[in-house]
């Protein structure tokens, strides 16, 4: 047999999961790859990830029986927190279950909620919300009795007493450049950006792939969090500053990455292909699970020497499968190592 | 009924999408959204795509009896011409019916090809490569009396002769920056970056989400044009000038960027899996088809005035659902706009 002119186990030999290593034997020689120094940090360079900031979510099982579990990681102080202590309460009452998955929209998002708000062809009324939450708009529609404060759309950012280098991390400018702001980094490993002016600095959180953000109306409204969405492509950073982020996806983003698309506007599922709508039995806090349910995960250190080594890494790639390094990387091709804990 | 909190139909009311414009009676006043200005552009904006520049490739029906047929345009000279070429030779032998969707991986690549080739635990031998096919490695082996020139590494940029601001177009600098390169723009509807130096320019093809490139083992093997992959995920600018961009998605990626992720190393289907392995019945040249079969597309020009506009209206947005533009934008969250001529 001719020697094969292509390897299908080692063809684009690049994997951004931390799973699935390149089988050694296939390798040359060359530096280490960056899952190869991710797989050497020190234990203590591994930050637990609270079970009160992890949600997970049931999805029904997919037509082959397979059961579909989604494990969601809740946005960090100082962003967010209106909206993240409202998903909270929502949770924690049982008002995500029995909603479902109505839009899939390709390079876009995929989003779930009740799907009989605001739909006229809906059959029944909306879910009340429960009581306890804030409110999601300067405007005055809101439930009477409700209202505990208001997230405005000028809750989208941190202030200047959030600073750079003090409060989060920005790599090398070397390695890490934006054309969406003035500087990017990491801030208790989230993707964040800032803009400086003579007022000092604003900064906010990322919409990288896989982060989980709040789905509104036009502004004033900002949403409430009851229903969410998550970035199943190129990352749109035009959202950002303009939707709230709550947080992002550590397990199972592929149960909802490869759902069929929508046909309708926007990606909705349209009436005819209403069976295409996966409905989500159940979202839990993980803190609320017996402690044998609950799951366990950690990510590394975004302000650790593991970390930086791993940034430098993926912007200039040098182990064997590269003939030209990068030079440099978007803050989105520098996803944050996170793994199941004790792992 | 209490006025819905959230609007399900018009929450997150962006679209990248061309088809899928927000419904006119949401929407307050305010600029025209990117789509809204592709609409407006005069029909001598559209560049009809040639018949020989698209494959149409038809996918095994899903499940439920849908048909999957997906069409990709090849990547305009000066670029990987010596790739699409080889490209060209394999649809018109028909050499890739019958092979398979082998590789799923999440945010990263769908890739497919021939299932026996390197693989230690395939039931059969490697399909036969067709005579005529370039050579894809700088190395030794390669199939007796069929190397009519070689495809190198170095096949992966256009020289100094290619210059931009001459050969293609940058948008306005404060609109779009990048950290791949030092400049960014189109040529022909394709986007494209450089570096300069003392030896002049160096411009390459960027891989935006659906852009098809050229699977291969490690360097100096460059891959044939036999396995193929398109980007399902955040854009992997790491790959650009590794790896031979040969195309794109036009229609129909939807069928591709949702199948079931694979759950071997680098998102391979385990043959425990096998059954998720999608068959592609056949690859055609569109231009071998009947013409009442052949499909018609075209892009909008890169070089005209609407696009500019589209351009500029991407990077600051400033239709109804924004509160803050971004201030710039990623050249791969600038899609070109493609579209069936005559609709």
């Amino acid at each position: 047999m001719t020697k094969p002119l292509i390897s299908l186990t080692a063809a684009l030999a690049i994997s951004i999961s931390f799973a699935s290593p390149l089988a050694a034997q296939d390798q040359p020689a060359g530096a280490p790859s960056p899952n190869e120094i991710v797989g050497g940090a020190e234990a203590e360079e591994w930050v637990a990830i609270p079970a009160e900031d992890l949600l997970v979510m049931t999805l029904a099982p997919a037509s082959d029986g397979t059961e579909r579990e989604v494990v969601i990681q809740l946005m960090s102080a100082p962003f967010s927190q209106g909206w993240v202590e409202n998903i909270r309460t929502l949770a924690r009452t049982g008002w995500y279950d029995d909603i479902t998955v109505n839009r899939v929209q390709d390079n876009y998002v995929v989003q779930w909620g009740d799907l009989n708000y605001d739909n006229p062809e809906a059959d029944g009324d909306p879910k009340l919300l429960p009581a306890g939450l804030q409110v999601m708009a300067e405007s005055d529609y809101s439930v009477d009795g409700r209202i505990l404060s208001q997230l405005t759309v000028s809750n989208l950012v941190a202030k200047a007493e959030f600073q750079p280098g003090e409060d989060w991390i920005a790599p090398e400018e070397s390695e890490l450049g934006d054309e969406y702001s003035d500087l990017v980094g990491f801030h208790r490993g989230w993707p964040v950006a800032s803009t400086f002016s003579e007022y000092g600095a604003e900064t906010w959180p990322i919409h990288c792939y896989g982060m989980v953000g709040v789905g509104r109306n036009y502004s004033p409204d900002t949403g409430s969090g009851a229903e969410l969405y998550t970035v199943i492509g190129h990352a749109p950073r035009h959202l950002d500053r303009n939707i709230a982020l709550v947080g992002r996806m550590v397990e199972g983003m592929e149960h909802l990455s490869s759902l069929p698309r929508g046909t309708g506007a926007l990606g909705f599922y349209t009436e005819e292909e209403a069976d295409k709508r996966t409905p989500i039995l159940a979202v839990r806090m993980a803190s609320d699970l017996p402690a044998d349910e609950r799951p366990n995960f950690e990510y590394l250190s975004s302000e650790g020497e593991t970390f930086a080594r791993y940034v430098a890494a993926r912007a200039n790639r040098r182990d064997p499968f590269f003939i030209t390094p990068a030079g440099g990387a978007d803050i989105c091709n520098i996803p944050v190592p996170i793994r199941r804990a004790g792992e």
